[in-house]
């Protein structure tokens, strides 16, 4: 059964296309640049890779472009040989605990939550649309960023302000990143001896944008992005927490007048980025650490922030037993998981040093004897969101 | 040698007067509702408590009412008995980063860093030059309670933030309650076996303002309040750390248009008083705990954030050896350091619940074999401030 996992941000498409139950990737790709005059459509089948320049004017012609060229390549032979589709959502509010089968009221619904994630939702609510009318016989499934943390504890859940805040404007930590925190969890239930299920454990999804999240006893107990993905840790260009009383003292220094002109500032211009004014890429960071003082302390700063968030997810959970590290940064900087576990060698963790050399790789980096284990886990949100779709997909079949 | 020391608010005056260098407490009394037609003029001395309703209208009468009670109460014979006065000031920026003697270029710099503490710094400032002129052969002081936290590390005081903030607008970390974080580390120095100079300790200080300190070393690492009191941990009516993307959220739900006002309602309507919907007084949320369920969770949440900064501290100082709960709260209730403690015995901090019944001493409060040690300590900051404008006295004497 041909499922396609589908992730749309205002200016990329991302896809990959399964064959499920087996977990099997037949295809995958993605379209950048999407609305200019040199779009860039990149295809990868069979251990080709295609890459091609063209004007890709439309977010119609982009999904198009995707079907027809899994035709032309034979890996379909209409479009309907594909399913079910599944989409990343990023902000589903309190409503969606789970993914859901599209309906007309559950698209309405997602279209109204952008005003929790204005840059996302709308746009991905305009692709299941175009999905569903180029592959009417297909099934649309929506699979939610915030989902997994709908039902963290109200003590984490609530902001320390007004109550009617939350009750009449629904504002609380929703986080993100959720699908990659779930796909984390379930993989650590596979591999640590004896599951997770009376464990507490942290997961760092560090990538540009980064997540700290706490899961006790198998289930999501909080996630340090918040009411946006915003909040938390410094990540590549984005601030992270940060004390609210500088915004407006800023504003008045730097002459702005719109919040929302700091907002952006906050998400685009602070972080890594801010901080060692060299790049958001942690590659480019830790390649001129050794001679730039602003890229050493970004890297200094990063990791501060990070041990603060786990010491208080173990605080909270009473104690931590496993850690894992995914994502870009996670998966691929032996430098940023050395250095983090290192300042947790208070907690009794022992870091395998050869193990934590390897990159890219599932791995368990701590010694036999480490009281906290921790892993290297690649993330794979894209089989999250098949194997969600394929739930829907085989009850109708 | 009678020094006296001086906490003035925008409508409150508070002052104690010493023997010192014996630290012995002559007397003490406050003003409150100053500039109202019914102040409220309140005084201690040898066991008596006088208190009257007047109106007190101006800052310079509200000053010469002291003097005069102590004149006429036989206490000082001539104002200049008080050879100097010791103020508590708010904001001392980068500039200061000890307590000092008042010039008239130290007096222009306070009032420039009203910038940071508008609230705070002019009215300081302005009883500065009363006390000056009042008493011109005392020597004034300068107790700022910025100075204990300006050296932490700067991977602590920074925000991640564009660097250039800090640089040319000192957007960073400053603290508060440094006087009192101050006192305690002196006074655990003393009492702890040992000292502290080979140990890691985090301070509470919680009062209806609340802040977390970790003083590493003997050292101040870090704390919680940031560049002004506003951060950290939820108080009694002030929010404490929160994602700044609600902030523009609500302003436009609420249909606030001015960012000042949001920064008003985080301080004055959230925190404990905005979750319970009580009070922010914690006595008052203890009293109906039992049958107001926003009231219990307003205080899980307390001890929620609480938690999570002891836990970041632990992990950014790598372990913690020693804990101290000091003002108002941390003093009085039982039930809030059981709390605490109850979520810190996965560190293997044990209570001890007899001398944790014990309120208002110093007192050890974990048994002999907790790996963890915390106590009671009542704070002073008066006397930390008459104990510094006494050093400057004493060479002048």
């Amino acid at each position: 059964m041909k499922i396609m996992a589908i992730n749309a941000g205002s200016s990329t498409l991302k896809w990959k296309l399964f064959e499920m139950p087996e977990k099997k990737t037949i295809a995958s790709g993605m379209i950048d640049r999407l609305g200019t005059p040199k779009s860039i459509f990149k295809l990868k089948y069979n251990g080709q890779k295609i890459q091609r320049e063209e004007a890709i004017k439309s977010n119609d012609i982009a999904v198009l472009s995707i079907l027809d060229a899994l035709k032309d390549m034979k890996i379909i032979e209409k479009f309907s040989d594909i399913v079910a589709f599944g989409h990343r959502v990023v902000a589903g509010g309190e409503y969606f605990k789970k993914s859901e089968i599209i309906t007309d009221a559950n698209l309405k619904k997602i279209q109204e939550l952008a005003e929790y994630a204005p840059l996302h939702n709308k746009v991905e609510a305009y692709y299941i649309d175009v999905f569903k009318k180029l592959v009417p016989k297909a099934i649309q499934v929506a699979v939610f960023d915030t989902s997994f943390f709908v039902d963290i504890p109200e003590t984490n859940y609530l902001y320390s302000v007004d109550l009617e805040d939350y009750k009449k404007y629904h504002v609380r930590r929703y986080g993100a990143h959720g699908t990659s925190h779930r796909y984390i969890a379930q993989r650590l239930n596979e591999i640590v001896e004896g599951g997770i299920d009376d464990k507490n454990v942290i997961i760092l999804h560090l990538g540009s944008g980064a997540s700290i999240s706490a899961i006790k006893h198998g289930k999501a107990f909080d996630i340090s992005m918040g009411f946006t993905p915003l909040a938390g840790i410094m990540m590549s260009s984005r601030s992270g927490d940060i004390d609210f009383s500088i915004i407006p003292y800023l504003m008045k220094k730097l002459g702005i007048k719109d919040v929302s002109e700091m907002i952006d500032i906050l998400n685009h211009k602070s972080g890594l980025l801010g901080i060692s004014g060299v790049s958001p890429d942690m590659r480019d960071i830790e390649a001129v650490e050794d001679t730039n003082t602003r890229a050493k302390l970004s890297l200094e700063m990063y990791r501060n922030r990070i041990l603060k968030f786990i010491g208080s997810y173990t605080a909270e959970m009473g104690g931590v037993d496993v850690i894992a590290f995914t994502a870009g940064v996670g998966e691929n900087s032996t430098e940023v998981r050395g250095d983090i576990m290192s300042g947790l060698e208070y907690m009794g963790l022992k870091i395998d040093k050869e193990k934590n050399k390897q990159n890219g790789a599932e791995n368990r980096i701590t010694t036999d004897d480490s009281k906290v284990t921790a892993y290297t886990i690649p993330t794979n949100e894209e089989l999250m969101i098949a194997q969600d779709t394929y739930g829907f997909a085989k009850l109708l079949d």
